[in-house]
């Protein structure tokens, strides 16, 4: 794991490090069928026009164009063309047009799940690289979505990370309404400037974010303490609807957002006690959500960053006067992955597939020797044939050097025999019978 | 299947579209693992020094450049830099550097597989897409790669071809050595012109193709009669060595090349009769193999081009003194995938992997709901949660909409009922130990 990346910001596994990638994928592809998500992908390009559809973010996109056009001259990006086409940066806006231009052959609401590459032309430092695996998890509806989808997505998420490798995680859950709610009841009507301050909060610290409210949005010292006084609340079960009130603001909007935040973290709360949070500071930045907004940090890892963040938008897309709203939530595989790797939280207890190595006695028997490894394949048994009649000790090499369990011999007469190189223990075998201990049968992932 | 691409070339899919497409890569994986290959991916970028080192093919490059720079103004790529970044078009450049980078963390021989998407910025028609999926296979050394890999290669190929739901297919296999020392023998000694000649006969014909042997590269009449007599050689066994050697010409290369072939079609017509031919017509026009190539045609689908191809490499890539030979073979999955969805050779049961829909008869029971579908998921059956106390109809018609076969139902006093909305047969259950018949666990997918 001493290696660099040979192109900076865009990371390789080696084979080993990769069973530990694709055990994370298997496990999130398992945990969201098993709640009944669908698998979508997405074309990697998008327009342009759709990608800046949210918002300004065009530094971090790359666009594409064709190194030489039909007639061989020098083609170029044209930036100002809405349909220039450039890798997609996200997961959502592509599901986004998908929905719109498939509206009429899914069925509504529409639970999807897409695991893709993603990428960003931004400066690559820890925990962001430019191309990296996202897993995406939404539900969408044709008009209406009702709520109980934001509570039931927190409890995937926890189940899909509680079965991940990695160390205790923390959900920090909090909801839109509830803020905006709050700062209207307090009187500061621009709520998305102070969601905008608050979300600055864990950069520039208190004192800094009451400078903010006050110059930028003429906040009085009162509002900036009790705007700043409900973003200090965090607590690990319900009781913040308590302590939300003891601030003696009443708003219609704030209820709504108190009783829904309330019914999430409930319900996350029983299904995954001790890892979640209800923390009134989590604002999600420039993303347009309109409710629950969700963000998720490994204890003791803070300084990496959200490893898995969403909310729930009221209008995930339109077409003509049909809203898609949605509720969804997106996991950094690779920020993961790259943290598994570099603490070793996980690791793969050997390099290839294979679970036996059949040896060669001889040059003339290696298509004897493929039908005793297709016996073996049939039964599961990942096989591979040696390729050369080498002495029997550079044969067992091959396969030690690969951690390659059993090495499969078979003498003049027919009669087989299978070795634990492990252990030297020898034994004759039948091809048509024989199988590993379950735990030798495929690479095991071996968590710290 | 009526709908078309939102954007020419780069092909989406609906979920049900999606569920055969998986099965696809699941079945090439699996056999893929079963065979002992290891699997890896790369990035999905490279530089054009990369991409252009094995020859001219920047007019298929989609390159790269931020829509803006760090500086804010907008980037264009530059086509005469080496290392401008660009979308690999295959996954045979990327594997051969990623060899090189981390050959120091390798075993050698070292057998991988690779599925990704690869983008080409040709013309899209059909059959060929700008953004498509490729299965690769390689094994390769670092030295000297035994022969037999070429043979074995074949019999994985036929194994996985064998087990996906297409219509019978056709592996040709050819050898460079045979054809080159044909043509030496013969004496045409330009046997890379006689090559590119001969890979043009099935688009113009043995008539055309003698007359650029004869304009082009000065052969007699003779000798193009010759070169087209070996290249009108195709046989289902190994009498195709009959037929060269009737042609009556001696070359050492030749007589390799034969034995090589021999050695590689007596194997792949043992494990696949009736899916191999001798065809000595395959050139593989500009790749750079050596030895052995591969091609391979659905029968009855020959105007879709070859589904899969390869050959063997004498130096796949090289560091300094150190060669790495290789052989490998790529799998066109989006061809075929394309291929089967059209045609409707094989669907899938049902849209969702969802099996059970656990209804509410109240809103107050959604938490029990909950627990019935944990319950159910811990045992592998993939389940969904009712999001709203709609009247029973509705909520068995959200099921029957997406095929979910099974409904459940808890009454107040906590008893159980599962029915299955296909046959109307309704019966007790529970929820820790009720199983669905194993062919509705999850989507099937049905073979035409």
């Amino acid at each position: 794991m001493a290696r660099n990346a040979s192109l900076s910001g865009f990371p390789e596994w080696l084979p080993q490090e990769r069973l530990v990638e694709q055990h994370v994928l298997d496990t999130l592809r398992r945990t969201f069928e098993l709640h009944g998500f669908s698998s979508i992908e997405t074309r990697a390009v998008e327009t342009v026009g759709q990608l800046l559809r949210k918002g300004e973010i065009d530094k971090e996109v790359y666009a594409l164009s064709r190194l030489q056009d039909d007639d061989g001259n020098a083609a170029s990006a044209a930036k100002d063309d809405p349909n220039q086409l450039a890798l997609h940066f996200d997961l959502t806006v592509p599901f986004a047009r998908y929905v719109v231009e498939n509206a009429g052959y899914l069925s509504f609401p529409f639970r999807r799940y897409q695991i893709q590459k993603v990428w960003r032309g931004e400066r690559p430092q820890e925990g962001r690289a430019r191309e990296f695996t996202q897993a995406d998890i939404d539900v969408v509806a044709d008009g209406e979505l009702p709520f109980r989808y934001d509570v039931e997505l927190a409890l995937v998420i926890a189940e899909a990370l509680s079965a991940l490798p990695i160390p205790a995680f923390k959900l920090r859950i909090n909801n839109r309404k509830l803020a905006e709610g709050f700062y209207r009841g307090i009187g500061l009507s621009d709520t998305a400037g102070v969601l905008r301050s608050i979300d600055k909060l864990e950069k520039i610290g208190a004192a800094a974010v009451a400078g903010l409210l006050k110059s930028e949005l003429g906040a009085t010292d009162e509002q900036a303490e009790k705007a700043l006084a409900l973003a200090s609340i965090r607590t690990e079960d319900t009781s913040f609807v308590e302590q939300v009130r003891a601030l003696g603001i009443t708003d219609e909007l704030m209820e709504e957002g108190l009783n829904e935040l309330e019914q999430v973290v409930a319900a996350a709360v029983k299904s995954a006690p001790g890892s979640v949070v209800a923390d009134l500071s989590i604002a999600r930045g420039l993303d347009y959500y309109t409710g629950t907004v969700y963000e998720t940090v490994l204890v003791g890892h803070e300084q990496l960053g959200s490893i898995c963040s969403g909310g729930r938008y009221d209008a995930l897309a339109s077409k003509g006067n049909r809203k898609f709203p949605g509720v969804g939530l997106s996991i950094g595989v690779t920020r993961l992955v790259s943290r598994i790797l570099s603490q070793e939280f996980a690791t793969a207890s050997r390099s290839v597939p294979t679970a036996v190595l059949v040896t060669l006695a001889d040059e003339d028997s290696w298509s004897a020797a493929q039908d005793v490894a297709g016996a073996l394949r049939a039964r599961g048994i990942s096989t591979e044939v040696a390729a050369k009649a080498d002495k029997f000790g550079k044969q067992i090499k091959y396969a030690d050097k690969r951690g390659i369990p059993y090495v499969w011999f078979t003498d003049d007469d027919g009669a087989h025999q299978v070795k634990d190189i492990r252990s030297g223990e020898q034994d004759e075998a039948d091809p048509a019978a024989w199988m590993p201990p379950a735990a030798d049968l495929k690479p095991a992932i071996i968590v710290a």
